[in-house]
């Protein structure tokens, strides 16, 4: 087998065989296929695509070319979540306890990133004593036990994935569908994962714009990860805008306590329920999404799921105060409203702005070398279709600089206020199952 | 500027600019941009294609990338001819002297390369004595004093070009009209031509099989060539059969001889005259194509063609008393004939075969550490079209060793005849003018 032939295959459309994407993924992986051949190819999927079988196959060899979790010592079904990356996304704090309380075993594994706030472990780590650095049995047995636990990523998980988005990274060959579908299924399905709920994000904050290239995506994964035995379902959700009201990580703790009791942000809210909904039917907690939701919801009203979330902060050291008493989280010094100009309706609040002016604030990380200010951040009082008043305060800004007129005048231009009446968007475009 | 942004832009359809050409040339010539980035450009310039100004401008850009040969000294225009290669293609050792005898100045730069048989040079050192081992004041004295000489290429030329195509040869990125048409006309600029004449052939011999891919790259050379201010003609030939009746080197020098006296295969002298004219209105050595081949037939028939190769081989070194007396040309020990096993007209001659069969004698090198039995190779007696009957000699093959049964072999299976009568391939399909 010649690298040199699957290029060109590829090149001229044909679909590739099982032992044709093994040879390529192993060789890549082992160093012995060079990158100047796989950009070639990249470019040529880029432009021919790949068909379902040969999206499963990637995927698999993928998965097949570093460790897999195995989380077989839990009970149960295990659902993990992926969401494609937005901001303001306090989804995971929320629906790990949420569906943790109706009986779905959650073994999150999850990251620190770069982004405009930290990862989900970054944001728990603002609840005081709150730690990841528990072993492999703990983490299992803290699931069998409570339901819920949170470690961070360890083994050398999907390698040939670390290796090939790195090279599509520098090679414009990023924004192909079966390229990202295979990337983030590889790395869920190696995490050990029974079945997956994905939340794919569209809109001017997402990676994908349009919805349809955001329902390509969808599709393309949940067909994936059936094809390899993983019961999988997306949402198509709205990420025009931030998604709740806080970008901070501290302040998503507090917003994620807040959605626990049944006071969350509408938006927020809905979201967790779609996708915890979707978790639940997966795990076979519930028969249909409606039942699923019936659980859910009540558990937000009854106050198990908030019992619940201080169940997992506790088995991990967190303190459980911060629940009852949110005061107690990182506060930042300065709290800066920022007053609407005009009078109007909010016509767009453009989300990667947002992100970007609390990555000014310090709420994310730029390199993996930067460190995370837990504090701060953005709390917004408006969202788009809601009517101001000039003077109105459209956010709060939540800093530990006083100087904050560089962010002011970001978030000025992020947000546009008009006469007309503006509705809000549409919150969850499309539901996804094989 | 950004590599990372040109692949882009090419990968999303849209021209690049003389500025992006330039630097991604340069840059990869220096070593400053990866393989893996060029290689992912060639993909996506293979799918979307280059404008007619990007291909100047990546020609020229290639162009200027190393040394460019100064013909300035020599009087006149210099034209130069390329053919896309084939099986059998003794133009060059015709052409060189016919037109040299109406006043055209040919400089002519070639090499000795891979293939079928030799390369112009090593054909020429079949004549005794002859040899290029002559300095660049030679060879323009030369030139302005008998119109015509031979020598070998020197210097860096397109050092751009060899490294691309070193990259383009192992990411299937070979096959892509832009890419190849800048590619030969990189070289043929570099090497000084004032104006160039191209023999792009077409059919199962050919690199372009297919009749429209080659008068795309015929096209695609003639606006690169006057794009950047060199006159540029091309003619659309067959090579679906051998060109001419010799296949070996001494054995084409015999056949340029003879066509040289008027006495050669008729697809041979046609192509010459339909190429050669084009030559001497290029060079201005006539008004019209019409003249230049009735000047061209005129010096075939008169002897003055022949008597320039004379003043050209002595020129050089080389006994002119092969000319006269052609057994004086290295000779093969064994010359073996190769019956019709049935009557009939002949159908096919797989070009590239009956060139696989030539290397199989010696007759060409496989790598460039090979050397090259002058003597032997291929003379068809039949061409496609022609009757033959059983018993009857296809072709006579030219061995230094006794043992050709292999070759024998290979021959008949190239070689195919039929009960019903075979119209002859057209020779010339198409010339292509600015």
């Amino acid at each position: 087998m010649r690298m040199y032939d699957i290029i060109e295959k590829k090149r001229d459309g044909q679909a590739l065989t099982t032992e044709e994407i093994n040879y390529f993924i192993n060789g890549y992986t082992n160093g012995e296929i060079p990158d100047y051949q796989v950009s070639a190819l990249l470019m040529a999927i880029y432009f021919q695509d790949m068909n379902n079988e040969e999206r499963a196959q990637i995927t698999k060899a993928m998965v097949e070319s570093g460790d897999q979790i195995d989380l077989s010592d839990i009970a149960g079904i295990k659902v993990d979540k992926h969401s494609t990356g937005g901001v303001g996304d306090t989804t995971t704090l929320i629906l790990a306890p949420l569906v943790a309380s109706v009986g779905v075993p959650v073994a999150k594994m999850s990251g620190r990133g770069l982004g405009h706030t930290g990862g989900t472990i970054d944001k728990l780590e603002a609840v005081p004593g709150f730690h990841v650095e528990i072993n492999n049995n703990e983490f299992i047995d803290l699931v069998n036990k409570n339901k819920v636990a949170v470690v961070g990523q360890s083994g050398n998980l999907t390698p040939a994935d670390k290796k090939l988005y790195g090279l599509r990274d520098v090679t414009a060959t990023v924004n192909s569908i079966p390229l990202i579908a295979s990337s983030i299924m590889s790395k869920k399905i190696a995490s050990g994962a029974d079945a997956i709920v994905l939340d794919v994000k569209t809109g001017a904050g997402a990676f994908m714009k349009e919805l349809k290239d955001a329902k390509a995506l969808a599709e393309a994964m949940v067909t994936i990860g059936n094809k390899v035995g993983r019961n999988t379902m997306a949402v198509i959700s709205d990420m025009s805008q931030p998604l709740g009201n806080a970008i901070g990580n501290a302040l998503e703790v507090h917003e994620a306590i807040q959605t626990l009791q049944g006071n969350g942000p509408d938006d927020l809210t809905e979201l967790c329920l779609t996708l915890g909904s979707q978790m639940v039917v997966l795990a076979n907690k519930a028969e249909t999404l409606e039942e699923a939701r019936l659980k859910l919801q009540d558990n937000l009203n009854n106050g198990k799921a908030l019992e619940q979330f201080k169940v997992f902060l506790k088995s991990q050291g967190g303190d459980t105060t911060v629940v009852d008493h949110p005061d107690s989280l990182p506060q930042a010094t300065y709290k800066v409203e920022l007053p609407a100009k005009t009078s109007g309706s909010v016509a767009n609040i453009i989300a990667d702005d947002i992100g970007t002016a609390a990555m000014m604030l310090g709420a994310g990380r730029a390199t993996k070398e930067s460190t995370i200010d837990l504090a701060v951040g953005i709390v917004l009082h408006k969202k788009i279709g809601d009517t101001v008043d000039a003077g109105e305060p459209l956010l709060t800004i939540h800093s530990n600089s006083e100087e904050v007129e560089e962010v002011k005048e970001k978030l000025y231009k992020s947000i546009s206020i008009t006469k007309e009446a503006v509705e809000a968007p549409t919150l969850i475009y499309d539901t996804v199952t094989k």
